[in-house]
C-alpha cells in the first residue's frame, strides 16, 4: 500500500453528480459514507459539491476540486442510459479519448451474456484513455481512476464495494483523531470558555454541536479534532475542566 | 406572496456549512429535505456545496453561488460557539456590517433569561446590517435573509421551521412536474429506446435509476420531468409505449 510520509495531511473532495439529488427525488446517502470511510484511514474531505447531469457543469466542478485537492471521488453517472455522461465529461476533463475498454468489456461479460451486450450495456465500459479499473465486486460494471479522480457508481452498495477496492490504493495521511464529550450544559453557557480553551490549543480542532430533542430541549456535544493523541489528551482534560468550573458555578 | 411570472425558472443552490458534516461525524439531512421542498414550490435546485468552518471558504462559495443563482440557501454555523462563523461570514460577503440586532435580541429574550444573555447567546443575535429576519418558532434563535442569500440553522427540525417562515417570501416559479414509472426492466434492455425517446421530447428530462436489492437485483425506475402537463402525458404514453415493445419483443 503506497503511504504518504506520517504527518502529511491529504486532502480530498466529493463530487455527487446526478439530478435526481437536486431534485430531491433520491436522497444523497454517499456523501455522509465518503467523508466518514476517509476520515477513518486519514483523508479530509474538504468540499463537496453535487452537479446535474451536464457535461459541462461536471467539467467544471471536476477542473475546480482536481487542482485543489488530492483526491476528487465522484459518484453517480456511469449506468447505461443517456443520462450516464460521468466518463465522457472526466475524459473531456483530462482532454483524453474514451472508448470502450476490453479489460472493463471482460468484466461486463462475467455477468452479462454477450447476446445481451447491446450498444447501452457497452456504454458502461467506456473508460477513459489511461485509466486505471475500479473493480466491482456486486455488478462488475466497473469504476475508474484517473489521474486524482475517482469515478463510483451512485448506487450505494455498489459504490461501498469500489470503495473497499479503491481504498488500499490511496496514499493516506496522518489520521483526525477525535474525542467526543457530551457538555451536560447548554451552548450558550460554555461558548465563552470553549473559545478561550480552542484559543489555547489552535492545533486541535474544537467543535461544538447543538441537537434538539422533543421533551428533552438542547443538549450539546462537543468534538475535539487533531492529529496528536498526546495534544488530544491535553485539550480534552482542559475542556473537562471547563465543564467542571461552569457547573460549580451553576450549582451555587 | 411575490410572484415571478408563469413560465419563469426560478434557480437556487444549498450551501452546507460545517466541519462536521465533511468529517462524516454528522449525516446531512438537510439537502435532500430542502431540494424536495423547493421542487415542490417550483424553485429549482442546480448546485449544492458543503464547506468547513473557514470565512475564507463560505466566502469564496458564497460569491460562486450568489451570483450566479436566483437564491442561495445556506444551513450551520449560526449557533453561539467560536465555530459559528455563518452571520459574519455572510456580512463579509456582501461587504457589510453586523452587530447585535435589536430584534433578534428581542426575539432572544422570548426565550432566554435577561440574566443569561450572555455574550456568546448574544452572537445568535449578530445580524448583517440590511438583513431581514426570518423568525425561529422552535428556539427563538433566528436567521435572516440577505440579498438572495437565505441563512438558515443546522439542526433540522429548526431549519424545517425556518424553511416554512421563509418559504411564503420567496418568488417561485412554474413548477417542474415529474412522472415515476417503474420500468418492468433491466436499465440495458431499454437505454438505447430510452434514449431515442428522449431525443424526441428534448424539453422534457428524462431520467434512468436503478436501485439494487439483495436477493432481488437490479430495478429500474424512470421519472420525466417537465413544467408543461400536457408534454409530460405525451412522453409518458411514448415511454409506456416503448417499455411495451421491449417486453413484447422479449416475450417472443
Amino acid at each position: 500500500m503506497p503511504d504518504t510520509p506520517a504527518g502529511d495531511i491529504v486532502t480530498a473532495a466529493i463530487l455527487v453528480i446526478g439530478d435526481e439529488i437536486l431534485s430531491g427525488r433520491t436522497k444523497d446517502k454517499n456523501i455522509g459514507y465518503i467523508a466518514e470511510y476517509m476520515t477513518g484511514i486519514g483523508i479530509d474531505i474538504r468540499e463537496v459539491r453535487v452537479v446535474p447531469d451536464v457535461e459541462a457543469e461536471i467539467v467544471a466542478a471536476l477542473d475546480a476540486l482536481r487542482t485543489r485537492y488530492d483526491h476528487v471521488f465522484t459518484t453517480g453517472g456511469i449506468g447505461p442510459t443517456h443520462d450516464d455522461i460521468t466518463a465522457d465529461s472526466v475524459a473531456k476533463a483530462f482532454g483524453v479519448s474514451i472508448d470502450v475498454d476490453p479489460r472493463a468489456r471482460a468484466m461486463l461479460l462475467e455477468r452479462i451474456p454477450e447476446a445481451d451486450l447491446n450498444e447501452a450495456r457497452l456504454r458502461m465500459a467506456r473508460i477513459p484513455a489511461g485509466a486505471t479499473l475500479i473493480e466491482n465486486p456486486v455488478s462488475k460494471a466497473p469504476g475508474f481512476t484517473i489521474g486524482n479522480v475517482h469515478v463510483m457508481a451512485g448506487v450505494p452498495n455498489i459504490m461501498h464495494a469500489m470503495l473497499d477496492v479503491l481504498a488500499p490504493r490511496l496514499g493516506t495521511g496522518r489520521k483526525m483523531l477525535s474525542r467526543s464529550l457530551a457538555a451536560g450544559l447548554k451552548e450558550g453557557d460554555i461558548a465563552g470558555p470553549f473559545g478561550a480553551v480552542q484559543k489555547a490549543f489552535p492545533d486541535v480542532g474544537m467543535g461544538s454541536y447543538p441537537n434538539f430533542q422533543e421533551g428533552i430541549g438542547f443538549t450539546t456535544t462537543l468534538v475535539l479534532r487533531g492529529r496528536d493523541e498526546g495534544r488530544l489528551d491535553e485539550a480534552e482534560a482542559a475542556v473537562k475542566a471547563m465543564l467542571e468550573t461552569i457547573k460549580a458555578q451553576h450549582a451555587q
